[in-house]
């Protein structure tokens, strides 16, 4: 990559418009700098909003999802859905188009059931978790002990060796609760349980078990894991509470495979003045085995491509590189995007900042930014760029699974600011599709998208790090 | 049961109580009346909100539910279900315990599939509907047409001979859309169609197909029927949009047997001084097949017990009988209801009014009545007792499924208007379980439901008719 960089910016010299970046402008100057892109802005929107791009994300993606269905990593799917995509970038007239390869985890759910014995027979819906392990051919039959917290499950810790644990947690949020799907397995292995069974990490159900990665810890027992729904994590609850006892049996065909070659998808807007500077924009490709993968992360890596189009259809020639990369394995263990780390992170001094789209693509309100509050300055100017489809302010905590490697390193990490209050309420479930996105939405998420992207790469400066 | 009545009567006059009911009261002086049922209507709140009521239609319900899950018409399980009721409502004291026998329909689902063949492999989650024929041994392989409305249907006749039907229909609201479910079939076999599936009818969906009751026209093949899920629905739309052919494999191994003998479920407290004359307070007992019948109607069954239960704890002693029916077969075909309206008619000019609830039990704000403007004036006056728990309201069309057969005869009938916004996202699937409901909206539904019954079966005079 060096090599080629020296090369073109030798080229760009010749051309008379290559200078190196210069980091100490004044705050002052680069927001005023902001303002004079209202009109490529307000160009942008109309675009998205009413022009040839309108509906275009939500239409590319629903022909995506369409055809491919999930695209899990290890998947043969999975790999026909990036070569779709290297193919569509490609006509799509975008730069330097290509995989980079990255090896990632092969896990099979296969055939999975979980049947009440007692104290009445009766199916008990669950999707098993990622990298979990079978129950082997004879599946698990058991006496269950269900527990409300970790804690819980210590206070009975003598009443596990044997059973099937049940968690029946309250959900707070995604990120304190997915501990349980995550942790769940190893905690009640260490005081001998035979499997576990958790309540899905949502707040709302209509009966709908929801999958997720899971991690065995080193030194105990791999014991198979599902989520079940919250209404059969409450119901087999109040059973406990009367005194019943409960026998399950659980049946999963679940298979860890041996590590298998994916790709991470990439494309470019070269940069006409600092090719080697980088406007990083992404979502991921893969998904869950449930579901379509529509909303996670369909929409967001859509988007991401939206970007890059506008901006070219547009005529836009921004000075810096707008890079999108749609990451490979983010569900089922973030190799895609660590590797594209270690492979690139020589690039960090020159990449701008790094935008992941991963929380849904509702109806934006503005931008999640991680960086120094003279940085977050710059953003908020662009910010007002967008007033005209109310995404003009940014907030604190921004950035992605994806995008995280990077900001030890300082780089600026961004996230779109969305209405995505019902975002879990379809997460890793077969509810994750099409239905749940909303063309005119993805309209406004792209214009906001692109109009960062765009003036990030565009303006004289990279984004500040001081 | 006339011999009885005129037993009872003779027993009371001897007593010194009885009266002829004087349907020409001043409607001024039965609404000062009612004031008077203030206190009374305080403790009944009271009771039910902080007393030994409180959550007892909730637990009662969940112990219940828990214990029998669905119970279809025709199914061991409901006549199970319905012998546990009778010794429950023994057991609580009431008068008059038994059970109805009616011949019901006894439709049995079994094991049902669909599988996307083309153009591509995917499940396709459905929910076969009741009474529906199976496909045979061999399923059901043939390409789909997919249809808007019906008048979609009619514009692509020629199409239809030999395919599967997809109907698309947008949801408008369930008394709309649901006869998409219920004449669907017979109006895609008239053109030749194979088989129906029918996007499930409701406003949310989490890839959760819905059931319900359909009917086959006498003239017309009767072809397999079941409802998928609003986003296959929606994705074969799109893929047919795309001028791709689309072949689905359909199995549904569901059996219509003979009729079946199951039982309306009655209870009461006996009027002290007009026990020939009647409050019908009511839900249903039966349910479909999937899901719990928590909500539809475990629910109103329920808080129709309660209102009993509350009354007979608090010591009150109605002038007229209060009584409780347990409908079977609502849902499989409304016999239950239908055979006691048969039986029973005689003592329409006795009772005062029906309630149903069968719409949910969730927050009440008032209710629902069918019936004069009289008849309204005085159910609003019992309405304004209900301010502590923000129930006064009065609107037209109350009554429900199982208490219409009544209203020809000019019976009044009442249903609870509470916020059951979401209750079409449960109705009919897997999510109808104790987890949509909620103890203390259902102390609440207890309460209005009691204070109704209690004072319009101890006030002077029957509600007006005039």
């Amino acid at each position: 990559m060096a090599g080629f960089l020296v090369l073109v910016c030798l080229l760009l010299s010749l051309r008379g418009a290559y200078s190196a970046p210069t980091l100490n402008h004044p705050l002052s100057k680069m927001l005023q700098e902001i303002k004079s892109y209202q009109s490529i802005a307000d160009e942008i929107i109309e675009y998205s909003l009413k022009g040839p791009g309108q509906n275009q994300s939500y239409d590319r993606l629903s022909v995506f999802t369409d055809k491919f269905g999930s695209r899990l990593s290890g998947t043969k799917n999975l790999e026909n859905s990036i070569n779709y995509m290297l193919n569509a970038l490609q006509k799509d007239g975008l730069d330097n188009v290509h995989g980079e390869v990255v090896n990632v985890t092969h896990w099979e759910r296969n055939m999975e059931y979980a049947t009440l014995l007692e104290p009445r027979i009766k199916d008990i819906a669950l999707s098993g978790l990622g990298s979990s392990v079978g129950t082997g051919a004879d599946g698990i039959t058991a006496d269950v002990i269900v527990v409300r917290s970790f804690s819980d499950l210590d206070a009975h810790a003598s009443d596990v060796p044997g059973k099937i644990v049940v968690y029946n947690q309250n959900f707070v949020s995604y990120s304190a609760t997915a501990s349980y799907r995550v942790l769940g397995a190893s905690k009640a292995a260490k005081y001998g349980a035979v499997a576990t069974l958790i309540r899905s990490v949502t707040p709302q159900s209509i009966y709908s078990p929801h999958t997720g990665i899971q991690f065995y810890a080193g030194s105990v027992k791999k014991i198979p894991t599902a989520c079940i729904t919250v209404e059969d994590a409450e119901f087999l609850d109040r059973v406990q509470s009367r005194g019943e006892s409960i026998k399950i049996k659980l049946f999963m065909g679940a298979v860890n495979y041996n590590m298998s070659q994916s790709r991470n998808t990439v494309a470019e807007i070269k940069g006409s003045m600092y090719p080697e500077q980088i406007v990083l924009v992404s979502g991921h490709l893969d998904s869950w085995d449930v579901g379509e993968g529509a909303m996670d992360d369909g929409g967001g890596a859509f988007i991401s491509w939206q970007a890059l189009s506008i901006i070219k259809e547009l005529g836009f020639k921004p000075k810096r590189t707008i890079r999108l990369v749609m990451w490979t394995d983010e569900e089922a263990g973030g190799v895609g995007s660590q590797q594209y780390y270690q492979e690139h992170k020589d690039e960090a001094k020159n990449i701008s900042i790094l935008f992941e789209s991963d929380e849904g693509v509702f109806t934006p309100y503005g931008m999640l930014f991680t960086g120094t509050p003279k940085a977050k300055a710059v953003m908020a100017q662009i910010g007002q760029l967008l007033n005209a489809v109310n995404s003009s302010e940014v907030y604190d905590n921004g950035g992605g699974t994806d995008v995280q490697w990077w900001r030890k390193d300082g780089v600026p990490t961004a996230s779109i600011a969305n209405h995505n209050e019902k975002y879990f309420w379809f997460h890793h479930s077969n509810g994750d599709t099409m239905t749940v996105l909303d063309p005119v939405e993805m309209n406004l998420c792209s214009a906001v998208w692109a109009t960062y992207a765009y003036v990030l790469a565009d303006m004289d400066q990279l984004l500040p790090r001081d």
